[in-house]
């Protein structure tokens, strides 16, 4: 093995790193340095793919002598403890200026904690949230990358390389600082589990309201990703709901056991939000269904709680139909503009300066939530920077303009037959309430200065009030200290 | 200042901390010391009470020596630093048996923690949550005490002595080991949550549904309070609603600016019930309804944002009236289901032997969400201790049975009329998700074995499975490592 050929290393050669390992490697101009806590590991990657050309080592020491300076890095390993492991080792035998990039599916602020340890040995830490999987990691994902400015100079070319490409802009932008990558890919997440969840609940209500089989719903799943509703995870439905069981004849989605899993980015991205103050009610819903269904136990029990009497079947197929994918349309809007609010105030709470419409734009290829879509929120960026919402942009408030009475009959229809739609009608309820010009919030602070002298606000001038509600109900005003 | 003649400590002269501090000094046999950092409020309040026979020190020193062994102190601070800082000088100053009491609103997490810590020293630590605000203090709160048996052993009959008592039964219960106290009374506040929000939305919705006043809602609430749905929130938001406003002569209610406060504990639930994978969908709504509410820009920015075509006024009032009743009521029994749901995994989590029944019983007084319904949910676990789900305990399926259409008619109406009800319509969706044979959670599993190969379960057999999507897409049998 010779010294100082790679111009970029990967350490963790599971499926994920070894595939971005290859994904490097053939790129023009790369050489891939790669290192696996076991050898036996590194050297099996190495044998199996003899084109790639890497420079493998089997010790830490050896992987940093491989590498040209300034050194650069990228860690693929489980997030947590060995993450912090394999920073540890990379901080004894790096050099002031190298780089070292946790590529893991972080939490921002285990990034951010990182970020500053590292800083102080003069190495550059960079967390990068890449999306897309094992074939994104292969063939080209999307790319979040945190950290300083002056790292993503030198990372900048190397992760443009490898990273999915949509109309000639490759899928990765230097998002912000420290945390800001994996605070970004975090969100992406959340408002994956709602673009799913709001799916699901499309297919339920079309199967359960018209009887089309599994197969039939899959043709309108392909047909509806032919217009606005264009994205991965309808074209992945289709083929998901097309395939049937070999073993038992049905539909794949009929033998598959209804209790969803789940490893924990979308309920970070509701924590995380409630911290910031944001209502994102479709992720939350999305995260509950699936926590829901995995409860066989009380599902059993509950087995027997009444529904409605009858059954359920639209007289209208095709307007039903056409109802639910403006209903879909609509929810996913409001999704969006959640997400995006959230992205807003994390920027704001930590000192982001975070460019709303690329993030959209490096959405749209390699990444899970892929869509054409993500163009809209792009250029609804573009016109108006300080959107404060997105649903509130001419073309997304014509969008539900268009849609919102077709949402409303669904969310309707749900409710009558007892098919749960807890994301579609969430969605509804926060969009009837943005838009409210008066909401019940007020009752909501009378209640709180009532039992906890909480203090109120008042409609027609400045200060803070408390009515004396235990004395002679007479309004003071206050001093505002809770 | 004569000598070690208190058998009780408090600590902290803040209105809680000298309300609680006086009802201790009202029970027959306390003898009250009292403590503040500044010793000039506990002049102040010494002075103020001279028939509390307080005990006033104004050194910890000085307050340790007023006490009677084993020591009991109940700091009464405001959470996080300050009780950090008063534990620090506590353990200086107590010796092993003595027990200290955090009964501010601790995160139940930095009480298991401090509990940790202050064991090691032989003193005992208890969080105890207090609830019923300022009055509760000082007439009879709801008390959620953790920690040791031991520490219950001395502290129980002082705890029973100040805490409000229905049907001759104090509100106060051992809740479990360290932070078990803190936990409850986390739970407590989330459910309070969801109380006031289907309220604000059962009133939100007969106003704008039959134009009746909020002095006419007032009449309804005040009706509604001789029934099942007799509680204290129920009784105050007839008083809410009955105000008028001396200034405008308006009622008050219109007069409160519409943007609600928060002070966390609700997030709080929300947060952990997601670490326990609890689908707490009716307190999350609320939590977001009230921060949806404070984001006037964006309010201003929606507010163009089209709704339903027409006026909503409805045909029936007195049904209307009565289905928003039972609607109420069955999201209602689907928050504490949720709720109840929390504990029982912290439970589980943490080790604690929560009684359920007895916490149901020890919210009936003092507390926020006491309410005469709480002696159903006793009754619940009483009759099955092992009860998975509130909700299907045979009072409360009956319940839901005779409510549910009326609830699904309110909530088509508040989706039709354009009203937000995010609670209800999030409730109603969560009882149709758990009582449903089959959810569409199946195509979400389809959908992450095709992008990520999470693997799937089959409903005819056991195992792990995958389809081999970008391959022939036949079926293996996987090793769960996802």
């Amino acid at each position: 093995m010779s010294n100082s050929q790679a111009n970029i290393g990967v350490i963790g050669m599971a499926v994920m790193g070894s595939n971005l390992a290859r994904n490097l490697a053939s790129r023009e101009g790369n050489t891939v340095a790669i290192y696996n806590r076991s050898a036996e590991k590194t050297r099996a990657v190495a044998a199996e793919f003899p084109d790639a050309g890497f420079v493998a080592s089997e010790t830490i020491e050896d992987f940093a002598a491989s590498l040209q300076k300034p050194r650069t890095a990228i860690i693929m390993v489980q997030a947590g403890r060995a993450t912090d492991a394999v920073i540890n080792q990379l901080v004894e035998v790096f050099e002031p200026g190298d780089i070292i990039v946790d590529g893991g599916n972080a939490l921002f602020t285990d990034t951010i904690r990182r970020e500053k340890a590292v800083r102080e040995t003069g190495i550059n830490f960079v967390g990068a949230g890449i999306s897309g999987g094992e074939e994104g990691a292969l063939l080209g994902p999307s790319i979040m990358p945190g950290g300083s400015a002056s790292a993503w100079e030198t990372l900048g070319p190397i992760l443009r390389s490898i990273a999915a490409v949509v109309d000639g802009r490759p899928c990765v932008t230097h998002v912000g600082t420290d945390g800001a990558g994996h605070f970004v890919k975090m969100i992406h997440n959340g408002i994956e589990y709602a673009d799913m969840q709001l799916i699901a609940e499309a297919y339920d209500l079309i199967r359960r309201g018209t009887g089309k089989s599994p197969a039939e719903i899959a043709d309108i799943f392909a047909e509806w990703n032919t217009g606005e509703l264009e994205s991965y995870l309808i074209e992945i439905t289709a083929e998901v709901l097309r395939q049937t069981d070999a073993a038992t004849g049905a539909p794949l989605v009929d033998v598959i056991l209804d209790q969803a899993g789940a490893k924990g980015t979308g309920a970070w991205t509701v924590q995380t939000a409630l911290d910031l103050g944001i209502p994102v009610s479709g992720i939350a819903e999305a995260v509950f269904a699936r926590s829901l269904s995995s409860k066989p136990a009380q599902r059993a029990a509950a087995s027997a709680l009444p529904g409605p009497d009858g059954d359920f079947t639209v007289a209208d197929v095709d307007a039903f139909v056409e109802d639910v994918r403006l209903a879909l349309y609509a929810s996913k809007i409001i999704a969006y503009s959640q997400g995006f609010d959230a992205i807003v105030a994390g920027a704001e709470e930590y000192n982001w300066d975070i460019k709303k419409g690329d993030i959209a734009a490096i959405w749209r290829g390699g990444c899970i939530i892929r869509a054409q879509f993500l163009n809209r929120i792009t250029d609804a960026y573009a016109e108006n920077p300080g959107l404060v919402a997105l649903v509130t942009a001419p073309y997304f408030t014509d969008a539900v303009a268009g849609a919102q009475s077709a949402w409303r009959r669904v969310v309707i229809a749900a409710a009558q037959a007892g098919i749960p739609s807890p994301a579609f009608s969430s969605s509804l309820a926060y969009y009837d309430g943005l838009r409210a010009d008066r909401l019940p919030a007020a009752l909501v602070q009378g209640q709180r200065d009532f039992f906890g002298a909480h203090t109120y606000k008042r409609v027609d001038r400045d200060g803070t009030f408390h009515t004396l509600w235990s004395g002679d109900r007479s309004e003071i005003q206050a001093v505002d200290t809770h």
